[in-house]
């Protein structure tokens, strides 16, 4: 069995990228996503290490002291932590599964480190100016807010040489935009790294 | 406009890269076929540059010698040559159009030389003894040309770290393995280098 995949779909504020994610995962049962720890409490449909990871505020601020985390954040909803630990991922990958990972610019550049075998997908809008409309619509109309905003999309977008594929988000096409992907993820399987086993068992 | 893309295909003899490179051109109009050049006679519906350039057996032979060629062959059928020129696939490319050239494996080799950036994919047969079974559906029975063929193939085989992409050819399933390498084209084309300018023209 071949390792799994690691994709990672970044992209600025406004590109779309966790509803693109959200339809490639819901059309194609053959890429998911990894598994998530949080400190928020298990339900009745939770189960340990296969809907999330549980664990206490406090491992998981030592966690993160650690650098154990490849991304995380603080849900304004629950005021709880999700984030996604580096060992899920290379448990996933271990297991042969391909995986995506949305995470925002700077978070990908250090996956990249970490996974020097992902594979780096950006993920943008289709021009400056619906980018800025986008990143206008997200709530606040304070312009400095807005300029500050434009200011970090334009320094993520600056990133992309660090990228391996760049992938437009039409506007009102999403589903076509995470089928371009899935042709990414289609083509990465077939690199040779990937298929040397099958000449490999030629025994010609 | 961008640059088009050139697409290698190749493979062993039994590989079935002649009739998977078809049904993908019969798909997908936006990939092509160079114009290839011949000593046979133009046809009523023929058009120079178009169906073929059309040229003296003189001529072919004088561009045999120079190396013109990325690779010809005499037609067994009216004994007449037909090749891929070097100008023609360079033509097509800076029109910005994807090209498919599907050649064996010694040609693929020469064409990633002069064309660096070309996108190399090696088709196989599913396992070794479906290749033997191929091999040997083809006409002769001499056990001697046989385990010639063979050896061909395992040395063509041998050849596939050079490749960016290996693809399987199942049994009786041409179209998936046309759309399979559909996917690598459309990969391709999100690359960093063909897709740069859209993050030039952004204007933030």
């Amino acid at each position: 069995m071949r390792q799994g995949i690691l994709f990672v779909v970044s992209g600025p504020a406004g590109s779309g990228k966790g509803t693109v994610v959200e339809a490639l995962c819901k059309a194609h049962s053959d890429v998911g996503l990894s598994v998530s720890m949080t400190t928020r409490q298990p339900r009745a449909t939770d189960a340990e290490g296969v809907t999330y990871y549980f664990t206490t505020r406090d491992d998981f601020e030592n966690r993160i002291k650690n650098g154990e985390f490849l991304e995380y954040n603080i849900f304004d909803g629950n005021n709880e932590y999700y984030g996604t630990p580096k060992f899920s991922v290379e448990k996933s990958l271990s297991e042969g599964k391909d995986i995506i990972l949305e995470i925002e610019v700077n978070g990908a550049m250090n996956v990249k480190k970490q996974f020097p075998n992902a594979v780096a997908i950006m993920l943008t809008p289709p021009n400056g100016e619906i980018l800025k409309s986008r990143l206008r619509g997200r709530g606040s109309e304070d312009e400095h807010e807005i300029a500050e905003r434009l200011e970090t999309a334009k320094k993520e977008l600056a990133l992309f040489p660090k990228y391996d594929y760049l992938v437009v988000n039409e506007e009102g096409k999403v589903d076509e935009c995470a089928e371009l992907i899935y042709s990414i993820i289609r083509a990465e399987r077939q690199r040779i790294i990937y298929t040397k086993p099958i000449i490999d068992n030629f025994n010609l």
